[in-house]
């Protein structure tokens, strides 16, 4: 028994000691990168231009190559040690004319509903297409239903995000799969489009896009594919319900081109001590075309700008190379993330952190780390330092997409978790726009970032030869 | 040294065991109140109602009195064991036509701006009132400058909010002074009128009203007092500074009436083990009116109905009895609060634990509390429970306004701490309504409340009889 309590004992003194040696320099570091980000953040600028100047910014869109130039420029102003361009081949599809959908329970019986077309989808004829509909909740119902009651309609896949799940992101991954299998899956029993409901957590009118893909499926087997608002889908299912013949009828232009240059955004302060080992800090330049991309996610790259300006500002001259990087491309394929890591391969960059904002510009809860018990540990022990800025958050998981091909077993890897619950509002839809980010709520993000990279690159990582002993 | 460790290891068991054993069963609670809450939730259509068929409540207006009305005929309707109105005489002031300002930089060079009068003020003469003005920003800045500068002017007060400081409420108080006193303090030195920079965190048009007070100074030496938009108040200062002697026109028709009668409105489920002792949960119906009060109040209220009704859908028994109470006058006089203590104390209502939630209803972080510590330390163990809500916020500090009266040395007080980085961006401005409120944030808010005080009902509060042992 009295082992136990020593054992006890000594953990409390650890972790007390360990939270107060770090206290003092730390906590006045991150006292003045708040300052800074709260009482002259640039970020909300960036952002303005980013989304009001330049707007939606698909990938090998002029919109994207406009965004580009414009953060290659903002990056030289600040000063940085090296800023350049990093080819990537991209995909390109574009949308065409704004879709048009409705629903006719009888001959001139029709109610107009908003549609968009899924990222990827094939048009439909010219003259749109008109036909049965028969909803679904999974695939497992178009298993039960069967080719016989499938082959000639649309699908209508209506299963909803699920309110009850407190993490929004659970909600949408229980249900993306309706959006981007849907079509290939519905292709199998013969149906010739489907409409998926969006992923969307609040009852509106906003259809919400996103990447959806065809698999295998052959060229001339593929079928459209669009998003519903939830209103419109609770107005089909409940159309369907009171006359099941009813047809549904949508037309979309969209179409797919050959793939095109384009580049990840990439600025560099180089390390005093270490310059060839990299802390990565990023978020992709890319996004839909419905709305200005200002949540998703042109506040991740305007915060990772924002990162490196703010270690500038506050004088710090980090030990690691430190890069930030714009990401071209993870909307749909992406290229910009793999080609990143595939060049830092190729080059022998040892890379030992990275951090990606790609979950909105709201208040900032914490981080969400892809890494080993000692380096989480380590991270767990900052805790103090962040609760005058109320980040609590601070647990394992996933990261990002644009920078999980960098995992190679000792890299750490992080995810900024901002407050989740209006993001699926605005996700993939023409309401992502600047004024639905707070300026105090983007720049709290920017802050929380450069402070976990100000104390990552201080004290280093775990099981690595970079680590620096205090 | 070693009674410290064994101090230590004990504190370490005990609080884990406590942990331990209110998990399960309160977990399970706590879920259900949770999933009662986001996927079968009142609070939202309630307040569509309160802000859009109602509007803003303004003590004695008529649609404070709908309000009264409608939140008695909707607390019936859930089946409490009582429901009550309780009389209340409250102040009534009205704002008359819609204010009307100008800077006039020579004559006929005039742009207007965006201004609205202070609760409680007096108007200006029928024909406005037109000076010149003159900048500070504290009351010491009044001393400085003296009778000699400001008498026959009128003073700008234009202290900002601090944008550094994390917890917007702190901004708050460390700017309301000027607000609330402005126009007792400048009267002093001879001031005709004040207007002040709105309390607001974000540059906007809109003027934010809130409550002013004289003082003890005599009706004839009363000035007028308005507020004026954060984008205007820097055109103002800008302005000035160019052209010291320019001029500022207002007109403002408010005015003061007599008092009227008014009303709490009470509910509540009588408690099965101690029916004599009260909890109470609540928020204050009445609102400024420039917008229809959707955060302040109206979000307060429907989750304060919420908890009571999120307690009988789970089929929770209270031990005590639970109170909703919806105080009227929170804004400009607090009489409701009072009225509602005052009678608690003559009738000898034992309360033990009084929750207002009025700081807006956005993504619930926790609660602040005014208790003693052995209280608090209970609280604490049941963070842990909170945990997978996001719920992380639990410190000492105030609770709400209209609770404060009950304050009597062993109730314990507590209030909701939502996020707040947005919630000035609307606070008593025309653009509190209720398309500002994300349903999901109000919810996590009713259900945030009604785990707590589910909690302290079973619990219940240390220092007290009815302390009960599991």
């Amino acid at each position: 028994m009295k082992k136990i309590f020593l054992l006890l004992a000594i953990t409390a003194i650890t972790a007390s000691a360990t939270a107060q040696k770090v206290n003092k320099a730390d906590s006045t570091q991150l006292r003045n990168i708040f300052d800074v980000a709260l009482l002259n953040g640039k970020s909300y600028d960036w952002l303005d231009y980013l989304s009001n100047e330049i707007g939606g910014r698909l990938s090998g869109s002029v919109q994207a190559d406009r965004a580009v130039r414009y953060t290659e420029k903002e990056l030289n102003e600040l000063g940085l040690d090296k800023v350049w361009l990093q080819p990537v081949m991209v995909p390109k599809w574009t949308r065409g004319f704004k879709e048009y959908a409705y629903i006719e329970t009888a001959p001139g019986r029709t109610s107009v509903v908003n549609i968009c077309a899924l990222g990827g989808s094939v048009p439909t004829p010219p003259t749109g297409l008109k036909t049965e509909v028969i909803e679904v909740q999974n695939f497992e119902d178009l298993e039960r239903f069967g080719r016989e009651q499938i082959e000639g309609k649309i699908v209508f896949y209506n299963r909803p995000m699920q309110a009850d799940l407190i993490q929004t992101f659970e909600a949408y991954g229980g249900c993306v799969d309706q959006r981007y299998a849907g079509a290939m899956e519905a292709a199998k029993y013969g149906a010739v489009g489907i409409v998926v409901r969006s992923m969307n957590l609040r009852q509106d009118d906003f259809p919400h896009t996103g990447s959806m893909s065809y698999g295998d499926t052959p060229p001339g087997q593929r079928i459209p594919a669009c998003a519903i608002s939830t209103n419109d889908a609770d107005y089909l299912s409940n159309a369907l319900s009171l006359k099941p013949d009813l047809k549904f009828y949508f037309k979309q232009s969209c179409q797919t081109h050959e793939d095109v240059e384009s580049y990840n955004v990439i600025g560099e302060i180089t390390g005093s001590v270490y310059p060839n080992k990299y802390i990565v800090v990023g978020g992709h330049l890319d996004s839909w075309d419905l709305g200005d991309g200002a949540h998703d996610d042109g506040a991740g790259c305007v915060q990772s700008m924002e990162v490196l300006r703010l270690l500038k500002q506050t004088n710090y001259k980090p030990k690691h190379s430190i890069r930030v990087v714009l990401f071209m491309n993870e909307e749909n394929g992406l290229r910009g993330g793999r080609k990143y890591a595939e060049e830092a391969r190729l080059k022998n960059e040892k890379h030992i952190f990275a951090l990606e904002s790609d979950a909105g510009g709201f208040t900032p809860r914490g981080f969400s780390f892809d890494t080993d018990d000692a380096n989480f540990k380590q991270i767990e022990s900052w805790k103090p330092l962040f609760k005058p800025y109320l980040i609590h958050f601070f647990e394992k998981g996933g990261s990002g997409a644009d920078i999980g091909p960098l995992k190679d077993g000792t890299v750490v890897l992080a995810g900024l978790r901002p407050d989740s619950q209006r993001y699926f509002d605005y996700h993939h839809a023409a309401n992502d726009t600047f004024d639905a980010v707070n300026k105090r709520e983007l720049e709290l993000g920017g802050a929380t970032m450069a402070s976990l990279v100000y104390l990552i690159d201080k004290y280093g990582i775990k099981n690595e030869t970079t680590e620096v002993k205090n």
